[in-house]
């Protein structure tokens, strides 16, 4: 059997530090696109993704678990007990993501492996046997995971990925997807009229 | 023979995007902490450093060519005709910098090899056969090196790591050496009294 990779997901008012550049449909219809270049890359690898949504949404293809709530943590620690492993969790807005990226992940001899995100978050954990860990997102969220990986006496490494590390939540981060990205994302920001400029020292973003 | 890995370095008033965090002699003394970082990582990974310095600079250790001029694509450009290849040119402010990454690097199969940095610069480039490939760094250099591989007829490929890819230039860099660092730049910014904040989102730094 494939092994699960979880993919929490926010439909509805998501990437709301990225107000500035995108109204509240458009950043909707960025965090899908995001999410299919996600999805894409995890079928890609031959994992089974399994879409965590914090509404019910319209969709054919998506295998998806429908939570009440909005507490990622909660509803990931009350899965992980019970969860089929090996297994991973996977941030929704990492869409320079792609198989070999994840297959890294994967191949590790460690007990857990993380992929810390920019600035200090957690976006990829992958867990040998989900039923010894429990997750805290947010705030600093790779040092308390790495705490919890080490009070539970599970070995631990860091993968080194900078496609599983751009997780895209400023203004900066979309200019690294528009210079590395090849998915659904990046043209959809095309299609909004983004493109790069120049500025001192690194390139920069506009919009048309 | 140990391949060749030439690093350019600036010694005198680097790093000016931190000016609003360090004064000069503090970036001075950061500059060169993070090249010790980076010629640790290479000499773990058992490659031979050379410093490319834009001015002498007392070291008994280093390996130096000292260049008049501070144009880094034409001091390149003269050496790369000549030079001992496989060799890569590796920039001087990646503190995040391993051996595991490195060999990660010199292990492609393509003639050409890079690591993008953060914002579209080229933060490592691996070159087969030097004499095929000319440099030109400076605004969205990543995009320019990928086209003169592709003039020149080379295959290429970017190895992901966002130990290489993180690149320090800016306040938020700072935080990425702060949460992954465990070298002599880490140190010498909490010597500083930097420190680890929580912002929303993201971690972010502060100075005591």
């Amino acid at each position: 059997m494939c092994p699960h990779v979880l993919i929490p997901y926010k439909p509805v008012n998501p990437k709301t530090r990225l107000s500035g550049l995108l109204n509240q449909e458009e950043r909707q219809a960025f965090a899908r696109a995001m999410l299919d270049d996600v999805l894409f890359a995890v079928k890609d690898a031959n994992y089974s993704p399994v879409i965590i949504a914090t509404e019910l949404y319209e969709s054919e293809d998506d295998v998806q678990i429908t939570v009440p709530d909005a507490d990622l943590n909660a509803t990931l620690n009350s899965i992980l007990p019970t969860a089929v492993s090996p297994m991973a969790i996977l941030m929704a807005d990492l869409p320079l993501a792609d198989k070999d990226a994840l297959k890294r992940v994967f191949a590790t001899e460690k007990d857990v492996a993380f992929v810390p995100g920019r600035g200090g978050g957690t976006n990829v954990i992958f867990l040998r046997d989900a039923a010894k860990f429990h997750v805290d997102y947010y705030g600093g969220s790779f040092a308390k995971h790495v705490k919890i990986a080490e009070d539970a006496g599970l070995s631990w490494e860091v993968i080194d990925s900078f496609r599983l590390h751009t997780d895209i939540d400023e203004k900066e981060d979309l200019v690294e997807l528009m210079i590395h990205g090849k998915g659904k994302s990046r043209a959809y920001l095309e299609s909004l009229g983004f493109y790069l400029t120049e500025e001192q020292g690194r390139v920069g973003i506009g919009r048309k």
